[in-house]
């Protein structure tokens, strides 16, 4: 099956049989239709339909080089400038329909399964049967238009457990048995984001030091099914609601996080991408570029998202007649200019990609790696500069049934703006104390602030790319030495 | 009647019949157990408890200058340095039961209208009727242990209307009539947080500019019971729950706020305290030194809050292990400056209070002035700092069914913490997560930064009382002219 | 005379006649021989020798379109990206000569006048001789190499005084009369940095209202040599030092500020480029898009600057060992973020440049202009970081002379460096005590924060190129009615 | 010889011969006559000088235990609040007249040796004789009014070298030889300010781990006369210059650092407080509680200097017409607001001092190391509000010279301000531009930055003294445990 459409996306998380417990109780029925995740699956269903609409369908798929069917354009493995512009075109159209929102919209794990694809070669040097492996599930995901989550980061216990546990009782995740059909795994994972809303998951753990000499139990890579018998999941509380008018993102765009129980799971050998060794654990990891083909992706929708929130703040100045005031200009400037460093940022990561000596083209790696610094700096903010200029205009704002009730009067005569009707006023500060006092809110503030590791790691990334070259220290070396 | 306890105070709220809007529906039943006001109203019966406690009421009351009686110390107009003692002693005890998080905890309005006694004789230049009337309510409050909400904030359409509007349409709040049993009032007001929860309102707004010449009908003050005819109430969507475990703040401490609505209402002529008079508003205002009062039992709230999200913090760090982490110690630090500096400020406040030139001893206003300048920064850096620090571990959090439900021994196997049980760190982080990310800590944050006006207002109070020392100014004056 | 060499530039400066007022007296003797001048004046000399570099001469030139002889880059009018490439190429080759400090270095003004000559049609609504004057004096100074200082700025007083003063008395710059040869100017003129390093002088400043009718005499621009009569210069306090080794930066890059004095100066006809008409004044400075043209300039320079700041803070944790320490990490990386933006900045300028409408290319303003917002907080927190990690090392320093005398045994022993010698070490020192702590980095500091005006100046700047465009706000507004 | 005066203690410092290093030649002559020395010391000549004068020698001096003569009330050992206040108003009395710009003010230093006399007993554990000899000169500098400097900093190498080295080649400084005389010294100290305008300078170095068993010879502490032979000092190049007119600040404050070289020094057993034992470096140091007693003074001359800059920024606003604006009322605000936390936190130390449990009374350390966290960052802060607010005015503003020259005619006419003269308004900037962009501001800042340490440091201080109460963790835990 090529490219799915809406309908065939929510039929098949439909007919999942993975235990998803939500306060305490096994989700029944059909997912779809669950507080937690209807919101969320409609938005996705629509994003899928894109994937068919004739005006679209050029720009969001390409052919699948095993029958020419139609794929998605965000699996296309880069050797081009052009097709880096196809990609991006593509991952723009997704990342408008859902503002930027959606840190988990497909194109993520479709962009990282086929970064991992880059550099499957280098898994031949455990075994060729690796290679192989990782090579036909990214063409099975892009051919079957597979929605994947991923499970990357186990709970504080276990990882302190591997660090320190010697012992067969350690609970980090691990290998406790290898069958004919394949490893027996065991463990639970963290934030494993729309894991109930997918097809599959894509484990990958950071591994603990290996507790004696030749194999390492906690290093590994796997893909598999939800549906595989072990596997459960557990939710946070949701923060949707289903008026849209009330709560505008979360009816739309509330992801839900989960823990992912692994009890006792066998994985089919053929969905193992590598089993025991720790040091390749980490150089696939690097070697597939990771970090700057899901960078790529994640700064179109820093700029979606970006565009929104300035969008909404110029209506809410306007709405309090304070455009022309200092204080606005300075704070909506600084937003401005984080917009243009953003999409400056994506055409310089184009402009000056690289080649990866594998065949492929690599967006420019420190351009991407500093989106990834400014933005968890630039959203918090942006919210900021909202809140402050939303003043405490932001709590007290009535909700759509009082707009239906006999007090509509009172509401229609004191609440009204100056071009708005009180109707549309109010919508525009419901959104607003979405964004920026609701808990969808808080949860984004704090997931664009850690999404790919807490700041250390993230400085990290562009510092060790900068520390071989000597090139500035050697300017100010050769000024100092006076050799000017 | 003196003091009041719990069951007092739920069984006057619940009595009342203003119609209370929520979501659309007339509030039907007992106050006390709907799920927006159930849990506060619980809190603060407490709070009316303690009163009566044998161990606590000597520290919380005095003796009503009327008949001897018990009445709440934080009525106690303040005429010594011990009286301010004592003051700030009962509202410590307040403050300590609820942590800061009762923005409207009853001594804050006890002490407003503390504070307008104080300068009632003002109002004697228009009438003596109206300091009769100021004074006697006062009492009245005293001695009934009034819960008292106020309302001095219009919509924003009021106040452009009433800047604008010369025409009897203006919608701004409005005196429409006059007559022999009182004057009928007319408009909206926002942000009368615990309207519903309160026996009474204290209605002050700032009035816009006369229309016409000889009367200012937006000009007024006065108080009233909830009940009359013509009020009623609006609330926005609670953001409380009734699993103390799962959400420990909102389900004690929610606090709902209001749109209030007089729509002709009748205020009877004993309860004006001016009517008609612009320059009056805001003689009287200025001249009860409320905000100095108010702010007095303020700092001692945010002393509270502040002890309460350090202790948060430092339980945050040992669950983490991070306590002798460089940046850990760095944040703290400032917390721990930012404490210090809230009781020195409240000590100097003690220390250098003024008489008020009426008998009685006014704080120092400097030092509450510089709290109020300073908090609003505080509390968002401090929420900041926990989300920081709380990082990821603060998004994916299950709830209390969970360990109760058949995946509990999961939970209990990967959630564990050094020195707690899964239940207890997962209690720790469900608190983080209010105060940090959802929609009760959502407000408080924003709460906290407006509590006395957006920051050119509060920055101006304090920049006012020292414009016309020139202590400072003739310092480098004669630094300059060489003069030393 | 095509491009000039170093020797040329002395000694035309060093033939100027003009008074030039440093600490009460005149300067009299060579210019170059001058503390206030020399340094610089030899930095600016070697620039001029690169243009006759065969090696560079390609890169830094190009044929006069009057003599087909070598003419500096900076004056080409950008008619392609071929062409805006050269430009930066070039004036790439001067910023790294004097790592980004010379604010005024000589590329600057010459991209100025390039900018007017772009907009010098305008002129002829007035006066088909006044747009002939411009490009006449474009063209001379290009196939001249004229050093061109400007003066847009006038003293706080006089500003005041060309506001509210109606009288002839005012003493804002104004035209005091009109004769066959010229116009009379009488006025002073702030911050013409580089004045008396220069050949000419751009006089062009912000006009008052017009006091009477007709003319506006405060209404004008010109340039004009130094040497007429009636102008004279005043210089503040010179930070230049002669030794190279404790006063790395001063004693080549020190730019001297200057008050010039226009006293009743006679500017021939030939040399105004309009007069008496203040709707032209803000026509012809917006249509020459100076920000833009001389945006990308700086742009370039604060790229070069960024540079020898990064490599002098990484020099400083290598000294310190501190490369590795997580606070290091953190800071640095913020630096190369704000390195790898201004590049980017840099190529969407280019990528994205557009057609001015009279057949040249305009490079992108939105990203210049963000350039403008961001730099002035990026310099002064480099510097922050800089001074936080050289913390106390940076005030003790000795000075090459100690090194020379018998104490120098003591300064071997004590301040060696892990990888460098003490004298080494010291030098690197001197560096950062200039460049953080001295008066020359106190005015680069200062310079960089106001460059192109106040943070409320230049933020409106690309406020002002957003407000029209109703994408983003048409964005909300969409989804709020829910059409998504 | 009691309480010195001015000229005493000039002829003191000039009949020294220790050999000063200043670039690399040697200090002939009188001291008081050299430019880097010659402002500071007739400050604090003048300031020696108030002792004697009979309006304020009751607030400045105490009757020596010894003789009952008067000595400087910096020396009281405080036993009770009274003395707390007494010290404090003869500190105000000194720091208003250097307006806090010497951080080595004598009475810093004064305060400093009447701390390590409070824990002399201490010293009893290794040797009778230890506390005896602290004893002694810590009377003998009460009574002969001693100017002190100190060495506590090794240079960067030293340290380095006393971790590492665990030869006889240490170049840490240590004790090389035991003579019936006294030890013999060898090693360097930086940073000691002042060192070359005191009379004796204290030395106690953070000792290194001792290389060998019994004894460690980098563990010790004395005090000497500058003059002993193998001593010398080597200067920084000054900041000072002779106009007090341009440049208000250094002409009377500039303190000169110094490196001091101890090579192969005998100093007298009498003059050693302790030697060989590491332990009791550090028991003696934090038992002195020489932090919290020099903390108070520095408190007071945090208090002035924010005066001295508010009052400055107040005249700056007036002079710019700016008084009303916004930003500039919330900048200023802040600054006022951190006044107002200084003070308090100075009445608070002196409210909650306590009983050090030897006899003295200590002020209240939490407070004081509270401010020593704030006063890093609102020190920048206050020159960061001051840059902003004098934007370019601060880059070219003429010098005295230039009033007396032929061109006064010109600045007179265009330098007024609105309420000053040319002279006085140029006057003022000159202080602004000395305290914000001059050397010898850069210094300053710097200084007030690390004055206690870094800000880990700094921080781990109040930290530390919270880390064992429990207060406010119990709370929270007992808040979670749904006690209340």
């Amino acid at each position: 099956m090529p490219v799915k459409n809406g309908k065939q996306y929510i039929d098949r998380i439909n007919a999942q049989t993975v235990p998803v417990w939500y306060k305490g109780k096994l989700v029944t029925g059909n997912r779809s239709d669950h507080l937690a995740f209807a919101g969320l699956m409609e938005t996705q269903a629509k994003m899928y339909d894109m994937q068919h609409d004739p005006l679209l369908a050029a720009k969001m798929t390409y052919a699948s080089p095993v029958d020419g069917k139609p794929v998605g354009l965000s699996f296309l493995p880069p050797k081009s400038v052009d097709d880096l512009e196809r990609r991006r075109i593509s991952i723009n159209l997704w990342s408008n329909m859902h503002h930027g929102f959606l840190g988990r919209s497909p194109d993520y794990m479709n962009t990282a399964i086929m970064a991992f694809y880059t550099a499957a070669d280098l898994l031949s040097d455990l075994s060729p049967q690796y290679a192989e492996n990782l090579k036909n599930y990214y063409a099975y995901c892009r051919d079957n238009d597979i929605t994947l989550s991923h499970a990357f980061i186990q709970p504080h216990a276990s990882r302190i457990s591997g660090q320190i546990d010697e012992t067969k009782d350690a609970i980090a995740a691990k290998i406790v048995d290898r069958t004919p059909d394949g490893l027996i795994i065991n463990g639970a994972f963290m934030m494993a984001t729309q894991g109930a809303t997918c097809d599959e998951i894509f484990v990958y753990p950071s591994p603990s030091p290996a507790p004696f000499d030749d194999e390492n139990p906690f290093a590994f890579a796997f893909a598999v099914p939800n549906d595989l018998p072990g596997i459960s999941m557990i939710c946070r509380d949701t923060y949707a609601a289903d008026s849209r008018y009330n709560y505008p993102l979360s009816s739309r765009y509330e992801e839900m996080d989960n823990i992912v129980i692994f009890d006792h799971v066998l994985v089919p050998h053929e969905r193992v991408f590598f089993a025991g060794d720790e040091e390749m654990s980490s150089r696939l990891f690097s070697g597939s570029h990771f970090h700057i083909y899901a960078g790529h992706q994640v700064l179109c929708r820093y700029i979606a998202k970006t565009e929104f929130i300035l969008g909404t703040i110029q209506l809410l100045t306007e709405t309090l007649d304070q455009v022309s005031e200092a204080h606005v200009i300075e704070k909506t400037a600084r937003i401005l200019a984080g917009l243009e460093t953003l999409k400056a940022l994506a055409i310089a990561a184009e402009t000056n990609a690289i080649p990866d000596g594998r065949g492929f083209l690599l967006p420019a790696p420190k351009p991407l790696m500093a989106a990834n610094i400014l933005y968890p700096k630039l959203y918090p903010d942006m919210i900021d500069t909202m809140q402050l200029l939303a003043s405490s205009g932001m709590i007290m704002i009535p909700q759509e049934e009082e707009f239906q009730s006999d007090v509509a009067a009172h509401l229609n005569t004191y609440l009204k703006g100056t071009d708005s009707t009180p109707l549309e006023r109010t919508a525009l500060f419901r959104l607003i104390w979405e964004l920026g006092s609701g808990s969808f809110g808080g949860r984004q503030t704090q997931f664009e602030r850690f999404f790919f590791g807490n700041s250390i790691t993230v400085s990290n990334r562009l510092y060790a790319a900068y520390s071989k070259d000597q090139t500035y220290r050697e300017l100010v070396r050769s000024f100092i030495a006076g050799a000017e």
